[in-house]
């Protein structure tokens, strides 16, 4: 174990049927609802993990390349098995980015810079998931 | 393919700053906030999502069993790289459960099931990442 390797904790609570609550002690909460009801189920939640994760590598790295982002929306599509573990085969993203000062090799740039390097979910993933990704610039 | 194969999708839109929200098109929605202040960011939000796999199935198996469930809490720590990218290396958690009719035995078959044959969200992770357990009963 390196001597700078961060360990991330969290407390999750069962609240009724398949409802539960958690984040770090003592931070803010979300509610996960594995009937995907009230909230996003586990399986959405790694979806959104992994956008949000991707996404936040997005904006920082457009920032640093003078975009000024005006909007960005990603839309993900995780291809599941149909037999358990229903665990995930590919997940697709759609990212439609818009911004001024942004073009096409900027973005792809920033994403494929998150994809490759930087984000931590995606590669904490079985590394037989095929990610892809499409872009549109809005 | 297969026929039965299904497909998760899920919309995620910027807000400012590192913070996003998303779900299911038309369902409900979370925040996740990368600088971890207002919702708990992508790296949680992995945890969580496996510990509310785990516990969804965890709960419906004691169902099962007839166990007449009272409190489950899930304590996580994920151990991360301290390179880029940061991904977990190690993912922990203790099981505190509660019940009536409830026996260490039940609870380790439950616990055991979901790990080795249910759980979505773990069987979607990099296999190198190691997953162990402790089990308190109430």
């Amino acid at each position: 174990m390196s001597p700078e390797a961060e360990t991330k904790h969290v407390t999750l609570r069962w609240l009724s049927d398949l409802r539960f609550e958690g984040g770090e002690p003592n931070g803010p909460t979300v509610v996960i609802d594995a009937d995907n009801t009230t909230a996003p189920g586990p399986m959405l939640q790694l979806l959104l993990a992994a956008a949000s994760c991707g996404g936040a590598d997005v904006v920082s790295i457009l920032k640093k390349m003078q975009v000024g982002l005006e909007s960005l929306d990603v839309e993900v599509a995780g291809l599941r098995r149909a037999e358990h573990p229903k665990r995930f085969t590919s997940i697709h993203f759609i990212w439609t980015i818009r911004g001024t000062g942004l073009d096409e090799t900027k973005a792809r740039r920033a994403i494929d810079l998150s994809i490759e390097k930087y984000c931590s979910v995606l590669h904490s993933l079985a590394p037989d998931i095929a990610v892809s990704y499409d872009l549109r610039l809005g």
